[in-house]
C-alpha cells in the first residue's frame, strides 16, 4: 500500500504516500505552513428542507440511504459514549444491509465495544480506520491486519485535517443524548447525557450529509444547540444510542498506587517551587489516575497559598467541580467530561463551559488555547533521553492507544509528563522512543516517583528550582538509574511492514507504526 | 456602472451585472438553487499568532495595516450599536489616513451616524456601500452619487451572500462591548453592552482578517464568547466603540396612534381566532410601536386563554423579557437586543438564548428557524393587490430604509403586515410597489385599522376566521376603500438610472431602486 519511504526532520522513517495520498513528512515544530483554502461543503438551499424543520426518518439504514451513501465513502463517529457507544457499530451494522464496500470510518476514537467493526474489516466492508483506536481494533491494525494504513491523529490533527480538507467526510453520523427533530442536539441531558459533543463539531460543519441520531427527542428547541440543526440533513430516533454506565463513570477513582501519588505530589510541588502556581495561573489535568491526584495536590497548595486559578481545562471530574464551587478555579473550560458531577455541573453552572477542538486544540487556526495554559501534566508510555515521548504504542510496538489531545497539550507553557519508572519492569526512560508522538523540544519535564528531569532547554525552570529539595536529576542519570535497577531489556525488532502514521498536529507525518507478530 | 436590464420572474426591470458581478434575476420563491461550495479562507497557522494569545495592537490603523489593508478592498461592519456606533465610523477615518482607495463598506447596517462616510464616499475612499442605508447615506444613494450601486440584502441574505462568496470579505471590523486580548467577545457586558453579535458571526467564519474592536478589555475568557477569538487576527482597544444611550433604548416605547394599537388588537385576534395561538405555538414580532402593541394585546390573550408559546423571536425588549419571567413564553430566540431589560435577561437567564443569521434566516442552509415561526408580524412602507411589499423605500421612490430581516421572516407559516391605511395622506396598498421586496405568495394577511385582507391563497386562514367577527375583506375592497378617501395620489415617474439592487434571500436580485432627484 507504500513504496516509498524516507527520514523526517525528527529522522523517522515515514512513507511519502498513505492510502493513496500524498503526504508531507515533519518538518519541525511549527516548520510547516498549510496552503490553500479551508475545506466547505457544497451549497444547499433550505427548499430542498422541510419547511417545518422535521428531518426524522425510522432508521439508520433510511438515513445513510437519504445521504447517499456510496462505495469508498467516508463515514465519520464520535467518542463522546466511550465503551458505552452503540451508535458507531449500528451505523456500520446498517450499511452492511445496503450493501456498500472500501468505506473508510473515520471515529474521533474507537473504544473495545467498536470490536464489532472487525467483521466489518474482515468483510471488506470498512477499508481502513483513520482515528485512534483502543484496544482490540489497536491489536488488529498493529497484526497487519487492515487494507489500508491507520492514521492517528490528536484531537486538534482531526479538526485540522478535516477543515484543511486532507479528509473529506461524506457521511457523519452524531450520536446525541438529545436532540430536535431539526438535528439541534446536546450531550447534557438526556439518559445518555455524556456532558459536550465538541468532537462531532468540526464533522457537522464540514461534512457532506449530517445524521443525527438520538434516543430523547426533545420538542424544539433542544438546548443548548452544541450541534446546531442548520448543519444537519437527517434524524433518527433510535431505542438506545449507548449504555449510560459505560459512557461517564459514576465517580472517578483517585490512583491509590503509593508511587504515582508520589509523582503527583512531585509535579504539584513543582508547580509551586517554580512559582507556576500563582494567582490567575491555568491548568490543564486529564482523568487519569496520576494526572487527577495532581489535580488533588495542586488544589491543597491553593487552599494553603490561597491561590485561585483563572481557569482549568478538563477533562472535568468531581475534583474539578469541586475546585470550581469552592472558587479555587473560575472557569472550566471542558474539553471532555468524565463523570456525571463533570455532567451536571456543564449543564448547570454558567462557569463550565463547553468547549471544542477548534478552540483548544487546532493548530490552523488563529492561535488556539493549548498555548496559553501555564502547566499542562500528561502521562505517556516511553519517553527517551533526548524528551521525545510516546503515547501510542507499548515498547513491544503494539498499537494499543489513541493519541487524544496529548500533542496539542504540549503547546502548553509548562508541559510536565509524569511517568511511572517502570512499565512491566521495563523503564520508561530509554535511547530512543518506539514511536515518536511528542517532539522532545515540546516537553519541559518528566517526573517519576524516583525524580524530575527538566528538558535543558528549559534554563528558566532549572533556576527557579534551583534552591528547592525537589529531586532534579539529568535525564541521562534518572536514566541510569532506571537501568542499574532493571536492565537494559532487549528491544523488538521491528518489521517492514507499515500499519499506521502518526501525524503531528500540522498534518506531517511524524512516525510510522510498524506491524507486529 | 450597469449596460443591460431585463424583466425577471416577478416583471421587475433588474441589471445583468452590479459593480462588475454578473447576477442571477430572481426566479420565483424557491426556484433558484445554488451551485458549488461554500467559500473558506485562507489557512492559517498558529505558528503566526502569538503562543500567549494577546493579539492586541495599539490602534485601528495599526491593525489595518496588520491585516494588509489595499486599494479595492472589501471592509465589513456591524449595527449592533446601532446608532450609537462609533467604531463604522473609526474604521474609515483610519483608512483614509493609510490612504487606500475605492473600499466597499459592507456593513450589516448602517444609521444616520454613518453620514460620516459621505466625506468618504465624496473623497474616493469608499466605492460604494453594500448594506442596509437608513437615512442620510440612503439619501445620498438615492441621488445618485454612490459610485457603485447599492445593494440591499436581508440579514439572512447576507450571511447567504458571504457564505455563497458573493461578497468576499478582506477586513472584518467587529466593535465588541466586551472581549479579551485572544479576541473572543461578547455583547452582553460592558459600557457599551447591545445584547448579542449575532450579525458579526458570519464575518468573523469567513472573512480574511478580522479586527476586534473593545472598550472593555476583560482577562481570558471573555464569556460567553459570542465572537470565537481563534476566528480574529488582531484586538484593539479603544476609549469608546459607541455612545450607550443610543445603542439600546432605556425603555421601549409602545405605540399611542389609536389606529396603530387597533391593528395591533386586531392582529392579536385573528391569531386567536384562526387557533394559531395554541399552547405550543411560537410567534416572531419586532420592536416597532405597532408589532410591540401586537405582543402585548396577544400577552393578554394567552393569559386569559392560558396558553404558553414554546418560543418567540426577537428583537427582544422589555415587553417580551416579562412574558418569558411570567412564563407564557418558554424560550427567547432572540435576533437582536432593543433595550436593556433585554441585554440584562440575555446576560442573566439561560431560557434567553442568542441566536445568529445563520440559525434563524441563512435561506442555503439545511432549513432555518423562519420557516417554522407559526406567525410573524411586520411593517412595510407599501403593500400592493397581489400582496407584493415594500419595506426600503417610500412612495417617492427614496431609499431610506433597511431590509433587516424582514424578508427572512416571510417563511413563517402566517406572516402578517400591520400597516396603517395611509402614510401621509398616501394609501399604503396601491396596484404596484414602488420597489418589490417581498414576492406576495409569501404575504398572507394584511392588516389595517380599516380591515383585514387575507390572501386567497390561503384557504385555511380564509375559512378559519369564516364565523369570526374580524373586519376581513378582499384586498381589492380594501384599496378601494382607502381611495375612495384620498384619491389615488400621481406616482412619481422613475428615473432610468439604477442606484441600488434589492436581493431576494437566495442571492438573486429581485428589484431595482432608482435615482430619484
Amino acid at each position: 500500500m507504500t513504496s516509498e519511504f524516507d527520514k523526517n526532520t525528527a529522522g523517522r522513517l515515514v512513507p511519502f504516500h498513505v492510502n493513496g495520498r500524498e503526504q508531507v513528512p515533519f518538518k519541525g515544530v511549527g516548520a510547516h505552513r498549510p496552503a490553500g483554502r479551508k475545506a466547505a461543503p457544497q451549497l444547499v438551499s433550505c427548499a430542498d428542507y422541510p419547511d417545518s424543520g422535521d428531518k426524522r426518518v425510522a432508521t439508520i439504514a433510511e438515513a445513510l440511504k437519504e445521504c447517499g451513501l456510496e462505495d469508498g465513502m467516508v463515514v465519520s463517529s464520535h467518542h463522546h459514549l466511550r465503551n458505552g457507544d452503540a451508535v458507531g457499530n449500528m451505523v456500520f451494522d446498517a450499511a452492511s444491509e445496503i450493501g456498500v464496500k472500501d468505506l473508510m470510518w473515520f471515529p474521533s476514537a474507537s473504544f473495545p465495544v467498536h470490536a464489532n467493526q472487525i467483521a466489518h474489516l474482515d468483510s471488506g466492508l470498512l477499508h481502513h480506520i483513520e482515528g485512534s483506536m483502543n484496544g482490540p481494533l489497536g491489536d488488529y491494525c498493529s497484526r497487519g491486519k487492515m487494507q489500508g494504513l491507520g492514521v492517528l491523529r490528536s484531537h486538534g490533527g482531526r479538526w485540522q485535517a478535516i477543515q484543511d480538507g486532507e479528509v473529506h467526510i461524506d457521511v457523519a453520523v452524531i450520536a446525541a443524548p438529545s436532540a430536535d427533530a431539526f438535528g439541534n442536539a446536546t450531550g447534557d441531558q438526556g439518559p445518555a447525557a455524556c456532558g459536550l459533543l465538541g468532537f462531532a463539531l468540526a464533522d457537522s460543519i464540514y461534512a457532506e450529509k449530517v445524521i443525527v441520531v438520538t434516543d430523547n427527542l426533545v420538542p424544539f428547541p433542544c438546548l443548548p444547540w452544541q450541534i446546531q440543526g442548520n448543519n444537519v440533513d437527517v434524524v433518527v430516533e433510535v431505542d438506545s444510542i449507548g449504555d449510560p454506565t459505560k459512557i461517564v463513570s459514576g465517580t472517578t477513582r483517585l490512583t491509590q498506587s503509593p508511587d504515582r501519588r508520589r509523582i503527583a505530589e512531585l509535579a504539584a510541588q513543582f508547580c509551586v517551587d517554580t512559582g507556576i502556581m500563582q494567582d490567575g495561573f491555568s491548568f490543564q489535568a486529564g482523568a487519569g489516575g496520576t494526572t487527577l491526584a495532581f489535580a488533588i495536590y495542586l488544589r491543597d497548595w491553593m487552599r494553603k497559598e490561597k491561590v485561585t486559578a483563572r481557569f482549568a481545562r478538563g477533562g472535568s471530574t468531581k475534583y474539578m467541580v469541586e475546585m470550581l464551587q469552592e472558587g479555587l478555579i473560575e472557569y472550566i473550560l471542558d474539553g471532555q467530561t468524565f463523570d456525571l458531577d463533570g455532567v451536571r455541573s456543564m449543564r448547570e453552572d454558567p462557569r463550565h463551559i463547553n468547549t471544542s477542538p477548534f478552540t483548544s486544540y487546532n493548530f490552523h487556526g488563529k492561535g488556539n488555547f493549548a498555548s496559553m495554559i501555564d502547566v499542562c501534566v500528561l502521562g505517556a508510555t516511553e519517553v527517551d533521553v533526548k524528551f521525545n515521548a510516546n503515547v501510542v504504542t507499548h515498547s513491544d510496538g503494539r498499537l494499543l492507544h489513541g493519541i487524544g489531545g496529548w500533542q496539542n497539550c504540549l503547546a502548553a507553557k509548562c508541559t510536565m509528563l509524569l511517568v511511572p519508572s517502570f512499565r512491566d519492569r521495563i523503564p520508561v526512560i530509554m535511547d530512543d522512543v518506539t514511536t515518536l508522538c511528542g517532539p522532545g523540544e515540546l516537553v519541559d519535564v518528566v517526573v517519576t516517583e524516583r525524580g524530575i528531569a527538566v528538558n535543558p532547554r528549559r534554563e528558566d525552570l532549572l533556576n527557579a528550582v534551583a534552591g528547592s529539595n525537589l529531586p532534579i536529576k539529568p535525564i541521562q542519570e534518572l536514566r541510569a538509574e532506571l537501568d542499574s535497577l532493571c536492565g537494559v531489556p532487549m528491544r523488538p525488532k521491528r518489521s517492514e511492514q507499515p500499519v499506521a502514521v502518526v501525524k503531528w498536529v500540522d498534518g506531517t507525518v511524524l512516525d510510522t507504526v510498524w506491524r507486529v507478530g
